[in-house]
């Protein structure tokens, strides 16, 4: 069945949810843009899975397609990456009207919106999905971004894509580790807003109800988005667990995945925040449950200091403070403001 | 006399024109951001000049200040010179609620408004500028960018200043040349919009009545930023002797400056419209001998081909036109769309 979100921010779109519309794709595109060039962006393992299709769907419907590959991976999403894929849109001439598409996980939709929000200062993108992180997070919004070598995400744009085209068939070709990252953000939404969601894939059984936890998710990025775009409130709610997640990834040189270092974060932020009294249940069991049967981590080695040294560049700081994001109880966070110099205290209660 | 012109786009801010406020920067932006860290970008040429004044300003009202200086030129303006500068804001630890500021000519304000408009995904800046064309054109309207080794320009976003402090005493150490360049952009914003600032600046004496004509300038670019900030109508006209001014540009290596290739641009745009008959008005000898009295060039070396070659890679280039903008006569100018395979033709008649 085929499901719609609108989104309306700075931009409006649709999110199209439904088994099979890789092949597509030019069809849906077509009925919002004129045939243009379209450049594809893909990384080394979805371009051999995905490419192809999508590429004869746009080629039949008119589009004149380049492609773009780069090696997969969030060490891929950076400045020289960004650069090259510039530089290639630049050589091949392509002008404001055209297109980057968006083939992958969360550092291709990252990489690609950023691409271009700047290329020609503004040019449109489509998000194709096809990890369940990208799908239920990263793809709706309009955050794009790439790392720095002192952090990630530091660089970047607000930019929403013209179109997101959600094909949950495409998971099936995915790891089941690569599922479970997607698993952390969707447990991250059950926690921030949505205890039904939570409870409904507490057991880790989600394999039947794909598409309904995707669209569920999509539903309540929508909303905080609506609110919220350029993440000045409401939005900071999403940061549940990415604080001091993003500390895991980069303390871990990235050998930690970004979903992996989501859900130790959540549990640090859910232990620390009750042992601080900041939430007045325990939510850190009922978390660390889920995580675990969802085949998460719920623990990484690094120390207290360690982690503390790198959430300073976190871009989520604001002069002497930052806020993080706390349970109140499962399906409803709330922002705590918390002065850098009590992060370390904070961190230390939580692992 | 201090005059100010309030500028109200996406962001509202005020430009500060005056004798000798190099020295008051810190106390000027105090009154609309409070104390924080400032990042002063600036080029080797400006730096030895005017970076010890300001940096004692805002050091002097509680700013924390820290430096970045690259090797002046227009072949800074590039992705390398931006990584670094992103690098070296993170490595310092500034935060969304910091400053950049940009100290110099339009190189300086165009990749420091890009790099905070992208450094957490947007973080504020200042223009403070130092040369007659920052003053009058690039530091106002929120166009920043790098170019990429395509062309000028391709990369960039709309990103407004919180302020922009114009201390005209600056263009004291200015060599001749560099005010000619200047003088380029004032005698298009003659030609497009206002024939009596054409005619007050056509014999080249203008040194008198600089703070008036960096003030009409403003006051014209406000006007077209305020109906057009994104550049899809009217603004395009302020392009007039750009498009193929960028092409002189890129065909020189960068030799050629800005401002004198946009002079060639504007006589090569002026003797085709007339030859082709967009234009019923000849402007062109007009234009030739403003330009020729302030010191500017009035044609290059170039063929028809290697410029057209070029100018297929213009940002303003659209699917298979561009908006060619023309003088209808001195004080009027409109756009005219062009199919690519006309471009030749025009280059042609107007060499």
């Amino acid at each position: 069945m085929r499901r719609v979100i609108k989104v309306s921010a700075s931009g409006e779109y649709d999110v199209i949810i439904d088994k099979g519309i890789l092949d597509e794709t030019g069809e849906i595109l077509k009925k919002i843009k004129a045939p243009c060039k379209a450049l594809i962006v893909t990384d080394s393992v979805v371009a051999p899975l995905y490419l192809e299709r999508v590429k004869k769907s746009f080629e039949n419907t008119g589009y004149e397609v380049l492609e773009f590959v780069f090696e997969s991976g969030e060490k891929s999403k950076n400045i020289s990456t960004l650069s090259s894929l510039l530089e290639y849109a630049a050589e091949n001439r392509m002008n404001s009207s055209d297109l980057f598409v968006a083939l992958g996980g969360g550092v291709t939709g990252d990489l690609t919106g950023f691409a271009s929000a700047v290329y020609l200062r503004g040019t449109d993108f489509v998000q194709i999905p096809t990890t369940l992180l990208a799908m239920v997070d990263s793809s709706v919004g309009g955050k794009t971004a790439i790392d720095l070598k002192a952090g990630k995400n530091l660089a970047g744009a607000f930019y929403q894509p013209i179109a997101v085209i959600c094909d949950y068939t495409a998971l099936d070709t995915l790891k089941e580790e690569t599922i479970a990252e997607g698993m952390a953000e969707v447990i991250k939404y059950g926690v921030i807003f949505d205890k039904e969601l939570f409870d409904s894939v507490k057991d880790g059984n989600v394999k039947d109800i794909i598409d309904s936890i995707i669209y569920r998710c999509i539903e309540l990025k929508r909303s905080v988005v609506e609110i919220d775009e350029h993440d000045n409130g409401e939005r900071q709610l999403l940061n549940f667990g990415h604080t001091i997640g993003h500390a895991i990834e980069k303390c871990s040189g990235f050998s930690i995945s970004h979903g992996n270092s989501v859900a130790i974060g959540m549990m640090i932020a859910a232990k620390a925040s009750f042992a601080l009294g900041f939430s007045s249940e325990d939510c850190a069991p009922e978390i660390k449950e889920a995580l675990i049967n969802n085949r998460l981590p719920v623990s990484a080695s690094f120390s207290a200091e360690e982690l503390y040294e790198v959430t300073l560049c976190d871009k989520k700081r604001r002069g002497k403070t930052i806020n993080l994001i706390v349970p109140e109880k499962i399906g409803k966070c709330f922002r705590k403001e918390q002065s850098t110099d009590r992060i370390l205290e904070f961190i230390k209660c939580g692992i």
